[in-house]
């Protein structure tokens, strides 16, 4: 398996380094092949590199999105062309975007770039392997926070028929 | 028929289950292709997957949206895609997205995401059964919701002719 | 003359029937393809299939669009959605949109769509009648409401040379 | 040389009038294609066809922009469809929008779209001609109001280096 | 190498001189090519055109964007078709755009531009060389202001399994 690895110098934690830990966890002997390049907007052609040049099979995308409007705008287009991304190529790429209005402190914020790094490295292995992620969906899993849960089954008796 | 259908772990609801529910009570026989991705944004990749290698007739795509605007944001790029995979395709994509902002409470968002992912399921099979669907146009019909009905005809005496 | 309509069952008024009529008061022989989708996220594919499959010339698409944020992008990505299908097929595609926060009242938001729906019934047809809209340039027309009317040249005398 | 103008039936300014009037100034043997659509959503669809059907060379197109927020969105989309165009045919489309939320009174928006047009005529020109546009590089022109300027080379002593 | 810088009349900075002062410091014997345009939403057309006609290996973009609204759906959707244009020409693209609700003052606009010009003329270089900027993975860099830096190491003693 050849996973490839989009990460900043924009970003504030080394994210790539929890991500490899984990996909090498999962699968000893896959390859990695990583491109940093400065920020997020760059991620598209970056990518598209990885899958189509180094022949990697999916790529996960380690960004950092500020605080602002511009920031934000900044997401929704990278964001954009991470999917055109994938339907030129067919292959997946997951990206953990990790963004400053989220949280109120440095540490929280690097709890969560950890913890959805690694998270999202493992959703992309699993599905590089064809694994199945059917027995966790509606189950209200979440990357970079603890999971919220399923909506219990048993409020069922207050399903109003319209 | 082969449908295909997408959801993800992030969901609160299981809702395919309802609409696989319904599509099989519509069309027995019907084939049924499901691949479940992480978040809203791997979906037009999935739905690419389904409709080109699994050969699907259409996708019904199911969607849970958070209440930030990244969330926000995510949910337009991840929209846009799947407005192109139906361009690159020509075959329908029905996305079901369920809206946190859309309920004060979690019985209310399932209820929502249930009635939802039913009737679009029932949507999507009537479009590619090629069935009339003209004859409820303009009359206001909602998923998720009670349908709000056309403004009525006998209004018409306070038309203004500009 | 071929003409595709698509319309919805989200929307709240049967405005194809404006539009028909507007049509073949214009063009009596026009022959009138409709296709009725659930809502105008569907209607790129929609206008897509009416503009390959059926031949069709040109595309009216008539659309209704909620007063919620969820509703505003949306409008946005099926837009584009329809941009992409005119430049794809190098045929026009006029959109209707009826937006809920336009009016205060259902009656005035029914004298819009259907206001609206037969003024851009008569545009697409002179668009695919080759005829002249240049002698409307700049005057200022609305579909939906009153024409505001182009801002008068005897005001000139208060144009500044910069 | 063959210039391409789209306009609009929604503008309250006839700016063709001016930009033909500039155009021909300046290169006064210019072929000059005009085509009006009802407004700034069907300019994509025009300008391409100006540009592949016409054989122009580069196009103007002549917007306007109400204050709501749906045409805020409509002039996202159109924009990103007049980009598009470009990137498809490889030639120029300049777009003079005007924008009601501009100016406070009508007068004030005429002149506005009348510099507007007419500054962004003389640009395409210099475009097409492959004139050198690079001696204003960083001027801080303006279309539609005065030029802002550079900001001096005199306040380089307040320049930190980080 | 061969480097495209495309910059704008609506800048109010002369940004190219700095970032061409930059790339021969780095690499005395590039070759630059250069083309001014208006404004930021002609910048994607440029650079296309400097990629394939002029057949440059990576494309600068110097933009400068206003205060309004407007302003930023003018950032956004030139920004998308920048990614666009990596993505068809697989050759990298770094726009640096100043923002003018950066900052108070013409002259921290202007420090901002220079610094920012500077520095992402480096990352092209860099990036066009193969370079390794993996060693500032996550280290918090910014262009336009002071790096931030990355969050310290020796928080993680804070750090929660959840």
């Amino acid at each position: 398996m050849r996973i490839g690895i989009v990460d900043t110098t924009f970003a504030r934690v080394d994210m790539a380094k929890y991500a490899i830990e984990e996909i090498q966890s999962l699968v000893p002997r896959a390859e990695i092949v990583r491109l940093t390049v400065p920020g997020f907007k760059n991620t598209p052609w970056a990518a598209l590199k990885l899958l189509r040049e180094k022949e990697c099979e999916g790529v996960l995308v380690l960004g950092w999105i500020g605080r602002s409007l511009t920031d934000k705008i900044t997401y929704a287009v990278a964001s954009m062309g991470l999917i055109l991304v994938q339907l030129e190529t067919g292959k997946p790429v997951i990206d953990v975007t990790v963004h400053e209005d989220e949280a109120e402190s440095d540490v929280e914020l690097r709890n969560i770039a950890i913890d959805r790094a690694r998270k999202h490295a493992r959703n992309l292995v699993l599905l590089l392997q064809g694994r199945d992620l059917t027995k966790f969906a509606g189950k209200g899993l979440r990357q970079g926070r603890p999971d919220v849960g399923p909506i219990l089954e048993d409020l069922g008796d207050k399903y109003i028929e319209w």
